[in-house]
């Protein structure tokens, strides 16, 4: 495996800044938002209290990569739109999924980090796109990406010129159906010693039920993990998508109350 | 699972047209090529070699989506020429991946049908772009995708007004590493009994060794497959990608030989 | 991978015999009958209809490794009381489970062939057990066996002398939950490369749905498999185990009749 | 999902006791050794060492299930007298791998728990027998096994009287090759949640690397688990199985201290 962009030199890790919010500087972040912006009040309230409670960066998504035609598909533009405004008012740095290269120019305007879905990790013409603009990436990981697979799909971006990356462990497709996919923790010590990019866990889709986010996120932690992403509604049963695996705003409230308070126990793993 | 546009109607099946080529009409298709296009000579000899010995449609990458940034990634539009080239002299259609949604509008002025790789099998905006042209489309299941992904990945495409699809087993990724992927060949008479489309298998991907393509070809058929795309290559120890898979001239002609002469013995599962 | 008992030598194939039936030999051996045997009277019409329709010998679970305790565990020894008399009456050889090194010995006096089953292919010692009898063995593959486990468990029989064995093919777990398993259909032209002994598919077991078994027993033939083992049950929808995946008596008849009529075609990749 | 004999009875989670050792208890219990009983001197050495710092259940292999049968099978009796004297000495209890019925009289009378090894987890004659003894077993999941499969493992050992049982996740097959298993985590809160019974983690053949011990340890505890398993050698690069994966002494120590000195911060998700 062959890494020049992404491989650590002297040891040196990268610490990715977002609109100023460090990620991978030894502190843990916890970005957390709905998986879906659905509309301009909603995405206010998340926002507000997730910033209140312990939350460096905003996740909502406007384009929506779904497995069916006939699922919601996302508010797009619109979407964008009530990100980067509730972003104005609360000062809260957002990411939101970019799905097509002809749209990163237009993402761009809106958003403080792209973030690449597994659907698109080995996407290779938007992986290059966003690799040519100057604001961070949040890389997931594919289905069915091996370490190396993932590992290039970043090398790819950062050929390009942007080595502002953020790794996401999100999850793999094995036999085990009880959860929506088997979360690999173990990728997240890997990734660190194999690249200097930050990494961190998203144990909604990791999992796939809200139950759980919280061992899971204390897992990632414990691993090494730079943060987590945490998929967040006021009204987890009505959510347009991924209700199951999202949490409501108390819940959210006690679980990045615990993560904050485990977090030195972990200073030495992170910053390893 | 709500398919619309590519449910059989009255328990029929869809018969894709490639430059007048039938696809999934009772007859067994075999498409051949190199995996990727390397200059004119040898596409043409391959060209010329595979139609003389069976094939009806040939392959040939120009745009190589590759795990690694370093490998070869095609000769991109210069090998979209040379495929334009051979087909105007032999007669053969070409089929060729297409990875970019920015790319379809040109690769449809070379190709007689575009490909979508596995890798972009739930590239929707780009599964979308085809999905406007007249011009069929080979879609490819992803490594990790359900039979029901890979249907949705096909109603993408056909909403858009184009349901001139073959889908393309390939293989998925299983712990099972003695081939490169695991060719699931049930999906064939699966896929035929849930949608109109046809359905072909490429042994070659599937399983990443010359040696097995023959049986696994004649394994396809006899489940109903409605053809194979096997890659050929004039001298595959030489190939800039995916050799160690790639049949010679010679072995081909013995394996289409076989096809051929084993093709009538199963006219009735693929007509099913 | 070191293999001594179960390498070929001179490229030479083992041929088994069952009673006097060969497996392996270049013909196709199917292998039928109900999944557990129910009663006497229910044995015994399978054995009649499948011996008429075709099967050359006659399976029947008596010991059923069942997931759960609170499932039907089978009638045991007077189970394969009720083969053996069937067998007597009818001339079937018949093969069935052992599930317990301490049952060997006993279930040897009714049986003419041991089957090892998927949960039990890497129990070694009762492995070593059958190996030490002079009667064959069918071992299935594993759920999460690779192919170099599948071969090493062979060789543990094969030490003790005993290197009657036939392989059988039966389904691995993956991501794919559309059938009960991934029938693997490339490890017959792989185990057949690589060993002496013949190979089997069980696409009841690998499929888990009765209408993929005619699809997949002709694609097992294809692939150069020497037979299939395929359950059937007067009445699958009141069988006391895995009904949804047994035919009836008209659709074993059906099937037996094409496979037999379709098996010259296949005489050379069977022989390789 | 039919759990009678393991189910949590108002909510009320077991504590299991080895030789007086409880695990369970709410504390995080280290068990280590070798994975084979070599000599007596080096699993005396171990033992002093792991009981000095902080393990509190020796573990070492006497039957050893080998996928070739040309590795090293284990000392067998000699072995589980090598484990029993070491015992005697240093007053730490022990566990070993029973792997046939027959055994299993004999394993009593040196061990203080049994093992039930991945590849025996669905061996149900011998869950039966071991469920018939006073000493508690060490259920480890199988390698492809789901959480019902593991779960309704359990239960046939616990139906037979014995439900002093210990879950032990120590990683699945995908189709990821850089770690020999994925160490599935996210099991540990879900059968905690489903099932009254402890669950601990073995991240040595979970990872199969040694680097990856100490992160996947902390881990495990973050997620709720009850304790480890951990394979530690004098001298791992000399072992005469799975190396590659033990701890020296050296490095046991180091993690000990770091488990023992983290475990205050999750007494709460264990005693869940």
């Amino acid at each position: 495996m062959e890494l020049k962009y992404i491989a650590k030199e002297n040891s040196k890790r990268k610490v990715v800044k977002v609109k100023g919010i460090p990620v991978g500087d030894g502190d843990f972040t916890i970005i957390a938002g709905p998986c879906s912006v659905e509309d301009m009040d909603m995405i206010l309230d998340i926002a507000l209290w997730v910033k209140e409670n312990g939350a460096a960066i905003l996740r909502g998504g406007a384009y929506k990569p779904r497995t069916s035609p006939y699922s919601f598909q996302g508010l797009k533009e619109e979407g964008l739109k009530y990100l980067k405004c509730v972003s104005d008012k609360t000062g809260l740095p957002v990411v939101s999924e970019v799905i097509d290269p002809r749209d990163v120019k237009l993402v761009y305007q809106y958003v403080d980090m792209f973030q690449i879905g597994s659907r698109n990790m080995q996407n290779f013409p938007l992986l290059k796109e966003v690799g040519k603009y100057d604001k961070p990436v949040l890389l997931k990981r594919g289905m069915a990406a091996t370490i190396e697979d993932f590992l290039m799909a970043a090398e790819y971006i950062a050929i390009e010129g942007n080595d502002n990356i953020v790794l996401c462990e999100r999850g793999i497709r094995t036999f085990e159906n009880y959860t929506r996919n088997t979360l690999d923790i173990t990728a997240v010590p890997i990734l660190k010693e194999l690249c200097k990019l930050p990494v961190i866990v998203d144990p909604s889709h990791g999992t796939g039920r809200r139950d759980l986010i919280l061992p899971m996120s204390l897992a990632s932690m414990a691993a090494g993990a730079d943060g987590v992403m945490i998929e967040v509604h006021p009204c987890p049963d009505n959510a347009l998508s991924d209700g199951e695996q999202s949490l409501n705003l108390k819940d959210f409230k006690a679980i990045a109350e615990r993560l904050n308070s485990t977090k030195e126990c972990f200073l030495d793993t992170r910053s390893k």
